[in-house]
Formats: C-alpha cells, structure tokens, sequence
C-alpha cells in the first residue's frame, strides 16, 4: 500500500477501498503518512466526495484509532446531543442536566471555540473553580453520581480524528461534508453513546448556511450512527439569528441558569425542550417530561450537582466585562434581520472567542441582545450591549456591528423562521 | 494576506489574483506557508486548473524566486531544448554539440532521472570522469569555449520550483498541467536562453499518454515563453515505442556517439536533426545546415571537446553491465508494437533508474532492442538483451517485458507513427 496510490484514487474520482481507507488513516496516525501527503488527499476529498460506504469505513477506521468507551456499568441508558455550532447556541448547560434529571445519563464530551462560535467547555469555566479536563474514571464517577457530565474529550478518543482536524483546520479542508460528519460521528460512537440527537444548524452564523447542505450532513451522519448502532436523530435548526439574548462565556451561562430557573427566553426554551423530548425518546424515555422538570427545579439541582462535582461554585457570582459600550437603533420600526455571523463576530472579537486554539479567551466578554428579529424598536434605544475587559477592542467589535441589523418601517409584517425546521431520523 | 484564504479561493474554482499568488509562491519558498497548505492548493490547482493569466502570474513568481541567468555576453545567439522525458530519449546528447557546430550557444541545464524515463546527467555520467555540478562561472566559460555545455541546473535557479517539485512528487500532484508547465518553464526562463525549442512526448512512455494532452501542455508552455520574450517552438513527439535501440545510460551514449558520428538509428537521427533546425531557426541562424555538421565531423569534434571541458574522456571505454539475458520472439513476423513504457520499466528495474532522488543508478544497466515496430522477426531471434550487474533483477525487469510487443501474421501491413506528430508555434 503507498500513499500516492491512494491520492491518485480519490483524485481521479475512484472509490477508495476498505484496504485503502483503514491503512491511510492508521498510517497518518502513526505519522507515516506525512500532513503534506493527508492535505492533498483531504483536498481530493471535499473536492471529489466520497459515497456513503467509504464515509462509513473512514469513521470506523477513526474510531479504531482510539479507545472506546464503555457505559454498560450505568443503570440508566446513555443518550447525547452534538450541535454543529452556532453563535449564541449555550443549549448544552441546560439541556445536560435537564435530561439528566429526567431518568437518563448524559456523557456530554465537549470542546473549546474556535472562530465565530462559542466553545461549550470556555462558557463553563467562567463558572468560578469548575474544570474541564475529567481522567476517563472522574469521569464515569460524576455520569454515575450525577447523571450528566460536561468534560473534555480525552486524548485516547479517536487521534486520528485530533490529528486530521487540526490539519484541515490550516490547509482550507475544513467544509468536506464526508469529513465533517466522519470527524463528529467517530467521536460520538468512540465515546459509546446509545442514543444521539444532531442539532444540525444552517444560517448565517452556522457553518452550513443553508438548509440543504446542512440536511445533506445531517442524513451523512444519521446514516453513520444507525450503521453503528447508536439510535440516531438530527434536527436541523436555524441560526440565522442568535440563539437568545446573549452570546459570550459568563453571559450564556447566566441565560442558561434563567432556563433552569424556569425562565429564559423563548426560543431557548423551545430548542432545549425539543432536544430533550428527542433524547430521552431515543433513550427509551418516551413518558418523561422535561417541561415539568424544568418547572420543577429538578433539572436545577442536577444542574448545581454537576458544577459542583467538577470543582465549581453554583452560587458564585459570573465575572462581568470591565466596560460596556451600548449600541442604539438608528430607526424606529420593526426589526427583520439581526444577524448570527456579524454577532458572534463581535463577541469573538471582544474576547469571548479565539484566533488560535493557545489563545485565552474573556469570561465576560461578548454581545447581548436587547431586541430579537420581530420586535418593534424605537430610534435611539439600546439595541445591543457590548461587553470586554479591553475596550480598545470596541472599534473592531463595532466594525462587525453595523451592518448586522435591519429595520423596517413600523407596521411591517414579519414572519419568524421557526427554530427547529426539519427532522432527520 | 493569509494562506488559507488563497487556497479557498482555488478549492471554490475561483481565479488567483496577482497578489494571492505573488504573496504565496514567496512565501512558501521562505517556509511561511508550510508544505502540508502547498499540497492542498497544488490538489486544488490540479483539480480546478489556472487560466493563462493565472498560469504566466504563477510562472514568474516561481522565476522572482531566485537568480536569473545572463548570457548577453556571448557572441553566439542562446538556444536550448527541454524534452518533457521518454524511454531512451537520449537526443540532447547528440544534439547540444551539433547545434554548437553550426553557430550557436547551447546551455543546456539537465536533470537526472525519477521513475521509468532516464535523466540527461545520468547517461553522461557513464562517461568517465565527467562531472555534471559546474558553478555558473564554469558553465558561462565551457559555453562561451565549445558552445555548448550539458550540467546540472545550480540552486539558486528558481529554489520555489525545486522546493514545489520535491512536494508534488510524493503527495499525487504532478500530473497538472498548469503546474508542469510553470515548473519547466519557470526554469528555462530563469537560465536566461534566448530561444526554446520543446519537445513535447505524447504516449505509452510520456508523461503525457494522448495527444491531446501532449498539445494543451505544448501550447501552454509556447505562450508563457512568448509572454516572457523567449522565442519559443514546441514539436509533439512520438513515445509510444523507445526512441532508438537502446535504453540506459552507457548504452545511450554509446548510441549517442554513432549518430555523432554520422551513423546511428533512423529515428534518433531524424528528430536530432528536426529538433536541431528548430534551434537553429528559432537562433535566428537560418542558414546552418545540421545534417552536414553530423556528415562532416564538425559536431563530433564539439561533443569531445564539451566532454573534455567537463573532466571527462571522450575515449575511455564505457561501462559494460555484468550480466546480460537475451529475450527472443515468440513468433514469427511483424512486430507490430513495442511498448515505451514497459522497456522503460524494464530498464528502470535493471538498475538504469532510481525509485528514490537517493539511489545510485548502475551505468551499464538497460535495455537494448533487436527489432522495432514494423520490422519482420522470427521465432527465437533475439529481440531484447536485458543489462545489468544484479541479475536477481532479471525476473523483475521480464515480468515488466513479457506483454511488451505484439507479432502480428507474416506481411500484415503496419503503418509506422511519425516520429514527429506536430509542430506548434
């Protein structure tokens, strides 16, 4: 077997074989196969495609790369959610705990942000004293005790999957859909879920931006976890417009906390219900009632119990950004457009995000909304709230701003695109 | 300007501007733009193509990458000839002195050979004694003395070239024609020759196997040396069969040497001589007359003295291989097909080629041929001898001979290919 080989398959629009496919993966892995050799078959990849068998053996040749996890010693059933990411999307704070507190186990392995959308792991560890890095053991204990867990991804979980990302992330390689859905499935089925639901988003601040790309990732990765065994389902969602009120680290995780109080705002709400009522049916749950749990309190007390079993404080109080510059509206009328991309921007570019993955990121730091597509406005109202600990960093976040929102003449009528658009099963 | 924005533009089948291109050729020859992004745009080039503005903007970067070659000191008018490679092409031998004999300045910056196609330096140094490394002052002198000089090209020539040619290799991306093309003339251009003459190879043995390619790469190459003020004639060649008898390294020259002294193979003769009234004419010496420089002595007496310039003997005996296994005919008739690329194999195989820029080449090892397409054979005549000093290499260099050529019934009519196909101006 020699690499060139392989290359030239895929790059004369041949179907690379199971022998092909299993040998390139493990001996990129082992460094045999060199980065310069792997980006150009990368490249042949999102430029040529390949067909559902060869997508199905290069997940499962990522997944043995690695460890596999086991989570047969819990009496409850497994179930997780992945969301391809969206700007505002802090869905997985609530949501974890929620299902958790409705009967089933929720092994959430998250990551950081990267570009325009916000990490799950960097809000939490706005949280006073909560760490991401779990051994596997930790782990399973808080999964076990608590019945959720947010953490870190380990480094034993499909490194050919960690390699082969990193590498896309720097040669242009990033938008292959049989990459992409390869990347997240070997890592959803190495981890050893039993039930997974996709929150595929499309829009702006997605990374698929419409919705027939995103339902063309979403049935590539449904197929891929129904062909191991994980009960699969993908919702596709918008992400046209930021997800609630708020994007940025210790400001999601206060909406998030207004969720589980039983309060937030709506479409927060909805998504993290509908999410929840999927997981749980895809577990096996089908009389659970997370409305009710959320009414309750239940799913706050899981909540508490999972931050405190990773070392964080509930009750401390969020750090906040040493500055905030308000934006007003230049209009007065209704709002038809406040955009996802131009918002998550911002916030990156006040310090919620980063540029490079060494880079630290601003607790407090990021944008919060005061108006959302379909609200009337008045000229010279706060509109948006920018928040850093670096106000020279205003200008820049403001640049990303302008051109975010539109305002319609009063009266105008407004149809909202609902927040979940289609199912995938 | 970033790398990965370059690289999206061409994945997206867009048009590199001046600037995109500039900046990255620059700035992968200074290691800013590492290999493993290279490779990825080289697959998209290769995939999606450049256009003529593209191609020439890319040629030129590759040429500001190093020094450029002056000859304005000469007497003589610059002419010189790239092959893009075949299966005993031996012609530059030949035809560098006689082009000197009849009055022009011949600088001709060879390469050695990779793969199945042998390299010009490789042959000569069979001869012993000879060296191929000269420095520029040493060229320029040997040129300016004999008028022709056949070395290796320096490194300050075109080093992005040379760094992009060693990547293309081992990463599936050679075969490009917009990348072939700026590769060879980006070298050319930069050695500073007043005119060009380009022997464009198309079949079994060629890089390029159709005609159709062989022409799109031919044209290609004649209007990027337009654009940059070099006269410049491409004539497509036959490769579908070895030119002349023999294939490997002392046995070329020794080949080389009978057409210099006014015998040799018909075809060998024929295209030296094309290729050397194209030289001569595109010099603007229209009135020399080659044939007569092989008849009368006059090239010969240029390839000694060129020989001699560089250390070698032009009289020492050549080396022989140790070994030698003799293939006889099948049958009894027209061979009517005699494969370049699997003599080509087979030569390789005997030890006349390198699988690796690392490995030494055995100066006795090749093929000779007995027969040619079109001549009448008989059963258990020879028709090969296999060279080499590993005889544990024969089986090897028979499995690639076995379906070689065709024998076709007793007076089956054969129509020969021209040895000449096109001409392109």
């Amino acid at each position: 077997m020699d690499v060139i080989s392989v290359i030239r398959t895929k790059r004369d629009r041949g179907e690379l074989s199971d022998e092909q496919i299993d040998w390139v993966v493990d001996a990129y892995t082992r460094g045999e196969v060199a980065d310069e050799q792997m980006s150009a078959l990368a490249m042949a990849i999102l430029l040529n495609g390949m067909n559902r068998t060869e997508i199905a053996r290069w997940t499962a040749a990522m997944i043995a790369s690695g460890e596999r996890m086991d989570f047969s010693s819990l009496s409850r059933p497994t179930t997780d959610k992945h969301s391809t990411g969206g700007v505002g999307d802090k869905i997985t704070l609530p949501l974890a705990p929620l299902v958790a507190a409705c009967g089933a186990a929720v092994p959430q392995l998250s990551g950081r942000g990267l570009g325009h959308t916000g990490g799950t792991l960097d809000k939490l560890e706005a949280i006073p004293g909560w760490r991401a890095l779990l051994s596997n053991e930790e782990m399973l204990s808080v999964l076990d005790g608590v019945g959720a867990v947010i953490c870190a991804a380990g480094d034993g979980l499909a490194p050919a999957d960690k390699k082969l990302y990193a590498l896309r992330d720097v040669t242009g390689t990033v938008e292959a859909i049989p990459l992409i859905a390869s990347s997240i499935m070997s890592k959803k089925i190495a981890e050893g879920t039993g039930a997974l639901v996709l929150d595929v988003k499309a829009g702006s601040g997605a990374f698929m931006k419409t919705l027939e790309d995103a339902r063309e990732l979403a049935s590539t990765m449904v197929g891929l976890g129904t062909d191991h065994g994980v009960k699969t389902v993908a919702l596709l969602t918008d992400m046209s417009t930021p997800l609630g009120l708020t994007a940025g680290n210790a400001l999601e995780v206060r909406e998030s906390v207004e969720v589980l109080a039983g309060g937030g705002p709506a479409d927060v709400v909805e998504l993290t219900l509908a999410l929840a009522r999927e997981m749980l049916d895809a577990a096996g749950l089908k009389d659970a009632d997370p409305a009710k749990a959320l009414a309750d309190g239940s799913a706050m007390d899981v909540w508490r119990r999972m931050i405190a079993a990773q070392g964080g404080d509930p009750d401390a109080p969020l750090p906040t950004a040493r500055e905030q510059h308000v934006v007003t509206a230049t209009a007065s009328g209704v709002l038809t457009r406040l955009d996802a991309y131009d918002i998550g921007v911002a916030a990156w570019r006040l310090g919620a995000g980063r540029a490079r993955k060494e880079d630290p990121v601003q607790a407090g730091a990021g944008v919060e909304l005061h108006a959302k597509p379909g609200d009337t406005v008045t000229e010279g109202q706060p509109l948006l709230t920018l928040h850093t600990d670096t106000p020279d960093r205003f200008a820049y976040a403001l640049d990303a701003v302008t051109d975010s929102y539109d305002i319609a003449s009063p009266g105008t009528p407004f149809t909202a695109t609902p927040v979940v658009r289609e199912r995938i099963a």
